[in-house]
């Protein structure tokens, strides 16, 4: 029962130190990772990482093992959406030690489903989940908006430039991008209308179109305060 | 009766599993549409959509019908808001069916029209539309201001750049094109101000401008707050 | 007195089609204003838009000796905002016939003043105005804290950038003007940071910046529903 | 005691006529040291700067001796905030002076801390405060989502780009950059998606990612009120 307080409980101080120390170990394994992409990295230097790799992943093992001796649903935790996590950010590891292909490796993107991780532990994640809750339905509809917009805003721009720009223009695909760039105010300028037509066109978009995609953020601050409020009445 | 209720109404299964499949069919022609302008389009798959075209035209022809047939006031539909959406979303495949010249297909545009038959059947753009009508004095106030302001911050920055850039700020009109990037803060960077008399302008202009353009995003923010408050009070 | 009702009120038919119409021949001013600036224009176009001048020169002329006549403190009008705005949008054209130099065109630019002249008849802009007033402290202390963090921010990628780009961040003033670019979120791309610790340090910037400059645009808002509510108690 | 409330009140006209002109030389400074950064500055504009620059020095060290005579608790101002700072914005000239090297010039970074002493004078700063800490827990929290974003962006692009853009999206660590500026919406242009695969993913990060990083604003922005409500209740 102790063992079971240490892992799923945060009221000791043992408990706090397991979350604690778990925490570092998942960022010191992401910037392991980080490191491990480099181009040019020396071989001692890979070695060190690999070795640094294994034993995080033999201490996350452990850990997962312990969580599930601890539950006391043990099917309900291995399908839920921590346990399924908690299990794809060890597996990729065992997978590419049993075949190593290279081709495998394309799944050791999934360790990085560890951060997620790092959800688990912080408590005032939960307020941020409330005021999701609270804005859900306008936040729904500027979803539906936004895209109606994306595409009506994409396939305006592909008629006005297609005949300009041939090859940024290429299909209302391509207008996408433009779209995505533009109404998210990112502007790379990669993409971006020559013509007077698409100018105006371009204009009357972000005239009607930072109205609805910037919105959302104002939604879900005003949604934060109402949760705090709740709070504290 | 009962089929006044299936087309119009959302309350039976059968209203709401035709409205759905109406709502899917929208959406698949117009990916259908999207995947057209692709260049290099084998003919096989041209031929395939534009029998996805012919099909969808067909049925959205037969539901314009149905909708004219139950409608009480037969004038009031055709001339209302989704009426006319509805037949301009039809009318050009017929018109180039029969006339068959290349110009008609720039009408083809029309049959964009159809993403916003999507809004019809969604409850949740009431509510939307109620916050716009409660922030529609100072959206229009804003709009106003906005307008002016990029106005004078076009005629300053031509004055400023356009010895330097003759090219890019040959007139008011391409200058303006600047102050919409640039208060949109979109900054695509195809025109930006080289000169030191125009840049202390681009920093003043923000300044203010700022302030101005990404209001309105807050106050629909607020507006939609507002109106979910009277629906719960 | 009826003419004075009809100059500076709005409340009977004829002040609201003085108005109205003063408003459209602004308009229709700037709009000539704007097309003389295109290059190339024909020569018949050029002496068109000379007589739309001259003859909106003439009313606004007319309008400014009436607003005079009818003022009853004549000097308190005349060092008015808004009969000095009214004096600089008339006085350059005749300077200009006067004179006839190149170098006094410059003083054209204020014929723009001209569409100040616009807030004059809108109401809405009272509104406006007092939100200013509400969020002023708060708009005066976000600025000064801006400012700082702008000058910091460029004396940072100076440090940071000048080696390796002596060209783009030649002086403090120089990476000023990226300052401006990137903490408004514009993001032309003529100048960015290319070393590791200049990008670093953008990415400091920009957590504390965007939470400082972007706040200004909140603020206005929130007051502009304050005035609102104090409409409406 | 009549020097301690010149220096430190600002209740007396001798007190704000102090304080007023030690803002002014500091903005004074801080100008003589941007200009001073300027490219091909003739000789004599450089021999002027010194003479600026050790007259300022020469003023704000007196000033802060004489901060550290009238304080109470001498070592309580010594290690204090400001304390620290104030001898930070002094020190490097008196080292640069006394041994002369060019290594040590970098320090006179730590010049600029002098803009931060603007920061004391101003009582307005106060509310500011007050709001970041009403808002703290979810600046905190959304500082840490927005990091967590950063990084699951960054690993992500990097897997889409890497084969397509292998200078670019050299390692997680270049991506970073790209995220950074994305997520932002800076969008300099200097890097940006190229792939399918990495648009739609650029497309997916920022429908989510606006959302996140933009909160943060809205949240000063709402605390800002809350605390001008707490004071006028």
């Amino acid at each position: 029962m102790n063992l079971k307080q240490v892992i799923e409980g945060t009221d000791t101080r043992a408990g706090r130190a397991f979350d604690l120390s778990i925490q570092v170990l998942i960022v010191l394994s992401l910037v392991a990772f980080s490191v491990e992409t480099l181009p040019d990295l020396p071989k001692s230097a890979q070695i060190f990482l690999r070795w640094v790799e294994t034993v995080s992943v033999v201490i996350f093992t452990v850990e997962y093992l312990l969580r599930l001796i601890v539950a006391k649903r043990k099917l309900r935790f291995a399908t839920s959406f921590f346990g399924v996590i908690d299990l794809l950010a060890i597996l990729p590891f065992y997978l590419s030690l049993g075949i190593d292909l290279r081709s495998v490796r394309a799944f050791r993107l999934l360790r990085l489903f560890r951060i997620l991780k790092l959800a688990r532990y912080s408590q005032a994640v939960r307020r941020f989940h409330r005021a999701l809750l609270i804005a859900r339905e306008e936040l729904v509809l500027f979803g539906v908006v936004s895209s109606i917009l994306l595409y009506l805003s994409a396939v305006g721009i592909y008629f006005f430039e297609r005949e300009a720009q041939p090859e940024a223009f290429a299909s209302v695909f391509h207008s996408l991008w433009w779209s995505v760039a533009t109404l998210t105010t990112v502007g790379y300028g990669d993409v971006y209308p020559v013509t007077t037509g698409g100018r105006c066109f371009t204009f009357a978009v972000l005239l009607v179109g930072l109205g609805v995609v910037s919105v959302p953020a104002g939604l879900v601050a005003s949604a934060l305060s109402k949760a705090r409020e709740q709070e504290n009445p």
